[in-house]
């Protein structure tokens, strides 16, 4: 089976499963990937601090629903797991009509939908439901239940290592801790999966790390645990939002300029499709973490459309006929081509540079004397990256300064350099 | 009485005074803002060396007129001292209408209006009329009298120093030198008399200093007599041209990107309505001594539309119906806002730099979990500028910084810093 | 005679001399050089070692022809010098269509024009004619002749070096590789000729040294000759496709920013006609050595339409006819004016430089008090540029900073300098 119809079996298998910050929908979830890849499971005792933050308590639940006054049941958690508030506490009784108002949740402004709300910090419970149902109940006593667990356990994130020639690190991070929400965040959660099982079949240049965390608390906990570690990290993408069919945006780490920065703008640059960058804003997800002021870790994310940016976000319209699995095989290979440049970008310094080098004697040069038509050809293009590997191989230029300011696709460069080193004519600095 | 009232009533008393850049007219004019501020009046005697100037002669005048063939006054003082040349000499005598031609100064180009025309370093006299009038002057002998006197005395000038928590200084400079000119300069002087007032009432953090100096030989001997002190000057502005109803236009200091120039640039981007900024350029006020290079002091000129390029700009037409009370009004609220910066911008710490601090459990959290309209709501500005002032609180970043890269108005993020040093969250660099 | 009509004199003279990168016909050019400017003509071995390269065999030839089965002369070297592929090896046989074939050059997209065909580095032999022309060969048998050699000998070049005030160099290179070609190259070698001829009459303050070189080769071989001296190279420029209609076409050095590429940007964007500027690329004429990354020297390639960028470029098209006289005078003119910022782009000191001097006890004050019209008068711009040569001359501001700052042009500022230092307001640095 191709790698598109993989992914797509793949987020079909973790969509129904209630996963919240903590709890089992996190162990279930990180026990399908690990049938994948080789990942480490992780877990941190309730009230653990991290940073300003505790770890807060476990949430788990069996089962939830309002029955109406006809004896109906009109909201079943089985039926969908958008239904609860997630960290609701357990609950068991009759209610008024008004009293169950008043935790209830509905979006006006797309009244088909249900929309997915969180109580992590504050013991509350409620349930979401589509603002038309609301309009359609009546008054009268409702039964509501929620069958939940609120209690001192753990919270729970996975790792999967793969060591590099390298100590220097590569992060990929996804958030596992939305139920069944398609675009944010299954979509990261399947992408970094089938990133870490490319890479575990070779022996990269860098070593890759690729974190399978709850979002927010999962990234303070984990870099408060590997603080003395961040040193290592020397590129990082925060993977959502992959599935969509809307064009890729890039959001920029906080540096703004890190090497990092530069490849995705690039490998957007050198797509035959519309793209964006956006400069680095403190809202959104695990980057607002890895990029707080005193790491500043050259971590972007490369998504389609932002979070915030599509009607679809955190409602059940975002399920598995929002996310197409094309799109996501588009989102792999751009992470693809990510970790090519990442992998190849070095600095090389010409042997010959005093004028430029006789290519006809090694059988580098290819022009030919006669111009034909204005598009240029394969062969015309690979002669001009070899001038300009040779020209600008001073040191102070990365193959991607060099392709930067050539214009030509990195690979091209990259090829370029490769058949230079070959010839002795540059040798990496 | 509101303070554009006020404003406008001190404009139409100061009108009427005959003002050189010495003698009585800007005595009386200091007079009367004397009574609305606390200003030091200062006299430096003739024939000081000021720089490569020398303190001219003390011009006054009582009188002056032309009488025609047919014995009528056809030209008086008392109707528009911009009649007569400023600086002329005495003179009482009949003269041939070609003789009398040869001292009139018209503007073909607006021919309904009187000019403005001086002569400070070169001993003349000379009379200025429309170039109707002109065209409408017969043959025949005519009698010119200008009763004045140019003799050692003193050039007087104002400064309205108003203590604040620290030694360093802001300086407001206006000119006090023209006759009966509204925009281009009563303008400004009506400004700075009412700023001046307005932080009278208050211990700011910088010193002001408020400047009524004659322009350009004023300016000159000021930074003569205070060149040690120089060093003290932070920020400052140039008032003039502040009452017409063009778009506010902003010229930068020298430096071009100094913390004035920022902060200007911010206010205008932040109103409601269309401007320009100039790059500093060596023709205009007396911007040109502030940033000659010998000094180079960040002061800019705040304008509506700059001298030169409104068609008044020193003909009779620059009068009280030119100027609008709502304009200067306006004017004098940018300059307040910017005042704001300027106390208020400083770099702050954040004293929980490593990840986010936990904002809920300080009641600092109210992102609503579901998304309503595009719009976005003030709550959600207010949250978005306390992660902006959280994350780039790293010393290096000065409110207006944030305030930049963030792309919201710098109130916001004043209004988030407080909140967050009230909660121990950053702390004064 | 008018130099422009002297310089089309000089084109037609040289162009019917078949050159290559060796032998007499680039002697015969140099010599006709030679009775215009005063240039010293020099000879290196074959063998000789340059860098990576060697110097080839030198190529002469004498004569060449095709003659039909029908013993008709079909390609006749004695009619265009293009009909020979360069550097081809004597030959002199009867061979059959098929074999001729293989050894013919024509351009299918351009059927009625000589291709210009090299083989400079693989030893062959082979004409070019046009497409048209190869569709009307016959099957048969053809007399094939090449009259040439190929034998140890030398690479010829010419140097013309005018001495200036001090010993630092400019630069101006053109290429005598090309045979009857008149665009690339032979308008580079007029205008050089020209332009050492109108400096040699001066004692300018940079010493000049303009190169008659074969493209490559030549380059590398003067670069490894002059190697020790290249530090005193401090602008420089390859004169080369200056003749045609086009645009100008400046392509920077690749340092991108230096003086030179300040100096050209400032003529183009204040001549009347449009113009493009290129970064630099590594592929083109001699800038390629030029700025090959031990030399990166400040040398930049001002063009009309670049090689590559004209169809005529490389074939029987680029000749006298697609040259105009009117051309090469405009060109001539803006490397005139280059050298003459070159010559007079220096850092002054005001010597009053607290506040503004006195202008007007130094008749230096020519603003007039009333305003006529919009359009600014020489009056005014003579005014202003003495104001910015002034506020500006802090040492840090060379001329051409002082007009790229003020949109002047240099000229005026030149002037407005040079009435400063005669009234000692400014010195130079």
């Amino acid at each position: 089976m191709d790698i598109k119809n993989q992914m797509f079996d793949l987020m079909s298998e973790l969509y129904p499963i209630c996963r919240s910050i903590t709890g089992n929908g996190v162990r279930k979830t990180l026990d399908i990937i690990k049938s994948h890849i080789d990942i480490q499971i992780k877990e941190i005792p309730s009230g653990t601090q991290v940073f300003d933050w505790s770890i807060p308590k476990e949430w788990n639940i069996n089962d939830a629903y309002v029955i109406d006054p006809n004896g109906e049941k009109i909201i079943d958690f089985k039926k969908s797991n958008l239904h609860v508030v997630s960290y609701s506490i357990p609950i068991n009784k009759k209610i008024s009509f008004e009293e169950l108002k008043a935790h209830l949740h509905t979006n006006p402004d797309q009244p088909n939908v249900i929309p997915y709300v969180t109580s992590y910090y504050k013991e509350d419970w409620g349930f979401c439901i589509s603002h038309n149902q609301l309009n359609d109940l009546k008054y009268g006593e409702y039964q509501v239940c929620i069958d939940s667990s609120l209690e001192n356990g753990y919270l729970t994130y996975g790792e999967c290592f793969i060591p590099g020639q390298q100590s220097d690190e590569v992060i990929v991070s996804c958030y596992i801790c939305h139920p069944s929400l398609c675009n944010d965040n299954l979509s990261g959660v399947i992408l970094t999966t089938f990133l870490a099982e490319l890479l575990a079949e070779q022996k990269p240049r860098y070593s890759y790390r690729f974190l399978f965390i709850p979002e927010t608390i999962g990234a303070i906990a984990w870099l408060s645990i590997n603080e003395k570690n961040l040193i290592k990290i020397k590129h990082g993408l925060v993977a959502t939002c992959l599935g969509d069919s809307g064009k890729f945006t890039y959001k920029k780490s906080r540096q703004g300029n890190a090497e990092i920065d530069q490849i995705v703008s690039h490998v957007l640059k050198h797509s035959e499709s519309d793209y964006d960058v956006l400069d680095f804003y403190p809202i959104g997800s695990d980057e607002r973490q890895f990029c707080s002021p005193a790491f500043n870790l050259p971590i972007g994310s490369l998504m389609r459309t932002p979070y915030h940016r599509f009607p679809e976000y955190h409602t059940s319209g975002d399920n598995l006929e929002f996310v197409k699995k094309e799109n996501l095989d588009e989102s792999l290979n751009k992470y693809r081509d990510i970790i090519f440049i990442i992998e190849n970008n070095k600095n090389y310094v010409s042997l010959n540079p005093k004028c430029e080098p006789e290519l006809g004697k090694r059988g580098l040069y290819t022009f030919s004397g006669i111009k034909r038509t204005e598009k240029k050809q394969d062969a015309d293009l690979q002669q001009e990256s070899l001038l300009w590997v040779l020209n600008l191989s001073d040191g102070m230029n990365s193959l991607l300064d060099i392709a930067n300011r050539s214009n030509l696709d990195f690979k091209l460069i990259k090829n370029a350099a490769d058949r230079l080193r070959t010839c002795n004519l540059i040798q990496e600095k």
